[in-house]
């Protein structure tokens, strides 16, 4: 692992990830920029002290030395997204398959070198896009595909947040500070934290994919750098169309990804606040709420879910599902029989170049004062 | 009334809000153009054959002519958008006082001379926008007068029907025909029927106007001539921003008109679907969920309420609230002692002018490649 | 109207009920005993101050000396339970018709001397329980009569309110005062005013007759004389076993009755605060949300409502339903074309003996130590 | 671990919860009475084959003889309650602390045994009630303490299930047929089974004692042995009654058990399906919404939460929160800096006896005529 130190979140959401089901077990990690706080992180996991590294590159120049019965299988890459890239592509270059934290990279160009790496190495990349791993969704997925909503026409995702209605990043809150910070973040602020993971959402269900938007990019909280708020018209490429809200500053809300998805016959409807039920509303009868851990559910779904319905899933979970789904290509990969990476279902680097597109893509529209910006990437 | 055979849906909804507190009396109609049929429902309704008329102007000019204590006080219009303006201008102009069902008219020039019309003779138009009438919503207004916002950055509102998801109007549905023929509803489908909705409860909420849109106006369903669904990004008068959702082909969704509103200290939700509840978010406490008819409400919600908490109330009862505010209204004015306007609490002939001006701005900006379009009206 | 002064609750929901659909026209009443109160409500209700009465028994001696198409062809009766016999009796025996609020009576002898003189008279008596006028009780009803849940096994019904969690019958407030008086309500308190609703409810929907029960009855708020609390375990004529709940100490709770009926192959849930929402429970499949004003409803849930999907109705339009099929039953009668009672689907006199049989066991129940207790009645 | 092999349900859904948090490394078990199965399990788990064992005597015979590095901690015993006693009293007697999953034994009488060996051997027994687990049943809980409700006045908790609705256990389900046989259950069917968690539920969260309950007890499915459906009203040690009910012949529901809890000032509701929110409803005010991973939560909420608000933790969380807290008795046992069991805030031997205590009595009530039972233990 690289980063995710004791005070860091999505470091230890994807520890546990990793446990939940003894997919992959830790064995060694840099955890922190400080060496210190790398050790202290370690010693805390009950590390072995000679793996617990001062810095990925050290770890990773360690590591390829180990016999190979011995050495990392695969590295996860959870630091702030200016310190994607560096780790990533030297874990590659060394033979380890990579799964790290959304979006993939700091810019574009970033993104796009990863996937010339990955293409080159035909090593596996994961990028945590950890709603695409509820079972639900995955249903959602399954009813998309089967026909049950004829054409698809109308979208609507949406991913509201109210914890940045207050300048945090100004009374020293470490998540708010590298996520309002250009420096680290990148372009995008609220359109890369949340804004790509609704795209990813929206796309990964309808199979379709975002060709234009037209955006509305804000500032809202004063002397912030980055924007806290979004908002988009969307183009997809069969036609329909669709609408994207992602904020920070919706005071008062959580966490709270939805997406709506019309087709002709159908509706369907998901909401992370109740993430084991899928509204499915077809045009002419009444409402069926779809509930994860039942029998009637497809093979994607249930594959996705560990107890029988009424047994809450969460957001853990879905997060363990993509590493279940990355271990499952690591292993195959690793005995030479790798398929095609779409049988595992999981977001890759396509995915994650795809994110940061659509970051580059919102933050033009939402300056320019043309209405519809195609993305490409 | 005008308009409202035993056939049309509006109607009826007009006369049981008017009976439900007795506030008027239907004593005459000329409820179609076809005179038989006006005779027909006039007799179902019970009314004196003498005063069941077959045409509006027969109507006007009947009683007008009657002892000022027998004749009508009020004509209430619930004809489809393009019979509109001449039978309430032909009502003021013979001293009647107006409520009529929104869009105030069939374009922008017809609301703008009503409007004059209005201020010229001193009567009273009311618009149903049905919506505002909801204690909740009178709630929220007063949540957010009152400062329990801070001041408001993010609006969203959203009107989701599925009900023409396929062409209902080529299969004779009287409804839908009506709704998607340019001569009778207008410039606008969804977007006068239900987007102007959607529009005055957001700007009643927040006391706010919206200064420009960005709109994506669509026809969805195949042969159809008029928008049946849109969306657009909004620029409030403050300097906040909203997003509003008005769509007729959101397959399976009934009619789920959604307001939410962040300001900077806390948000309000509130939904059709659940017409008597509020939810209040502060930004650092528990969610409050206020409902109708309890003790801590505004003054403005409780005079909007008939029964105590747990006796829901509904569409019927809102729509009567507008007929009890434009009763009062009325009364007043009869007896020499009309307040200001904004004390009786309904949606008035400017508020029908800025619904036209909506819909013209929406149609523009939806066919226009700038993004940002002003609202003038 | 018999009861019903400016002050009371229920008065004016019954006429509110009555107006909202014209099916009855309000001409007289004696809405208080005192004379100054009945004269002061009829004023403001705007009726021929002749026609309001001092007392009942004014008010039907004199109505009947009126030409038959003159005087009143009903009467209602909204007076707190000691009061319901003699108008009840009077207005019988001098040829009008009758509904009232429930229960029935102060008593089960009461109960049964009034069904005897409908018997006799051959008049119709209507009970308001509310409940069953709501159009997804009525599709409710349909499910279990065709079939589609199988024997049902396994009824819940629950009461919950929290208004008398304090001693407001010692604070001046009237809607608690009469309540809590065993003068005025007879024995039961909450196993009266809401237990015999449940009660209702539950046999309603299924059809069938609960023959023991064993109550735990409470007086929980100090010094109050009547029960506040109650629960029992049932037992249906069909071998099914069910849970009543009736209280008005849960703090917090509102109005929330909820009905949920289980059977071999699926179950049913209803509750008050969403009243236009059916779930419908297969065993092997999703849920279903089924929704008033729908185009897949049965035929009495459709005749119950009066807007299309999405607009809710609530606790007046569930009133004015019970009017309206009192109303049809009294043209019937007046016109020599009465049907059998059962096919005007409202709450008759029987089911008024039934709610004091149930009253009257609870309350034995209640202080035996014998665990079951057969309902007569 | 003793049980637990592949095709059982609760041993996976241990072994996930020690796994989640890396509180406990599972290292050897006795995973079935089937040698070949242990052995299978064991391999699939990854084991070192030396410590998959053919039985739990085997197992607990060997470890003990390891050195004290090496040999086990603690046992996890999952298997059907008739294989409760023996491995835990085999564990207990060769030092060994025990989790063990609910009921605590085939009978009182064996549960009060156990009792009397925790007692004597001073080592940690931990019972899963899982649902005391989750961080808004520790807030629950932390409002009775801290007076928000005033005194508890009423309690309702159900556990509706509706999986046994068919005769499941003749078709070969080996969950239900365990379940359904009383040489392998004891004497409670549902009432074993959930009923013990909703009775344990409503006792740790208010603090209270049941002392008497009137029950009912039914076998519903015919040819069932065990009961499938029960309820009970129930009288608490400070004078506060309610309601249990537990059933397995709900058709279409899940598993939602639901507590609700009212007291002068206040009530509470938590539903399982809706695990991360608390509704707490002041008499006087708006009732509030309260969430899992907020600010404003009390520390033992806080102590069970491992993501922000708005990212659902679930079941297998609620049951790793058990495993947490056990560890941390346990750890501090072998450090010698044992503090009093009810700091460690899990389920334990006497929570175990009283569920013992809880199923004998309600079988007994449910086969008199007797109202009112005690339960003793």
């Amino acid at each position: 692992m690289v980063g995710g130190s004791l005070d860091a979140f999505i470091g230890e959401v994807h520890r546990k990830a990793a446990a939940l089901d003894s997919a992959f077990e830790l064995v060694c990690g840099a955890f922190s920029s400080s060496p210190e706080k790398s050790k202290a992180t370690g010693e805390a996991l009950g590390l072995n002290p000679n793996r617990v590294y001062g810095s990925y590159k050290e770890m990773i120049e360690a590591e390829v030395k180990l016999p190979e019965n011995e050495r990392i299988q695969a590295v996860s890459i959870v630091t702030p997204n200016h310190v994607h890239f560096d780790p990533a592509k030297l874990s590659l270059e060394n033979g380890f398959h990579v799964i790290i934290d959304k979006p993939l990279a700091f810019s574009l160009d970033e993104a796009i070198q990863l996937k010339e790496i990955v293409d080159h190495t035909g090593l596996i990349l994961a990028v945590t896009h950890t709603y695409t791993g509820y079972p639900m969704i995955k249903e959602a997925k399954h009813f998309v595909d089967s026909g049950k909503l004829g054409d698809v026409r109308k979208i609507y995702v949406e991913y509201p947040q109210g914890w940045l209605s207050t300048p945090l990043e100004q009374e020293g809150n470490k998540q708010a500070s590298w996520r309002t910070d250009p420096t680290k973040s990148g372009e995008g602020g609220a359109v890369g934290d949340i804004g790509t993971h609704a795209a990813n959402l929206a796309e990964y269900v309808t199979a379709l994919k975002i060709t234009e938007l037209s955006a509305d990019v804000n500032i809202t909280v004063k002397d912030r750098l980055l924007d806290d708020d979004s908002a988009a018209l969307l183009r997809f490429n069969n036609g329909a169309t669709g609408v994207l809200m992602a904020t920070q500053i919706a005071a008062g809300e959580e966490n709270d990804l939805k997406l709506r998805v019309y087709g002709e016959k159908a509706g369907l409807e998901w909401t992370h606040s109740d993430p084991n039920t899928l509204m499915y509303k077809p045009l002419d009868g009444p409402s069926q709420r779809l509930r994860a851990g039942t029998g009637y559910l497809s093979e994607a779904a249930t594959l996705n879910t560990r107890t029988p319905a009424g047994h809450p899933e969460g957001y853990l979970e879905a997060f363990a599902n993509l590493y279940l789904a990355f271990h499952r290509a690591v292993t195959d990969h690793i005995n030479g029989e790798l398929k095609p990476l779409s049988e595992y279902d999981f977001p890759d680097v396509e995915d994650g170049v795809r994110g940061m597109a659509f970051v580059k893509t919102m933050i033009e529209s939402g300056k320019s004062d043309k209405k519809w910006h195609k993305i490409t990437g």
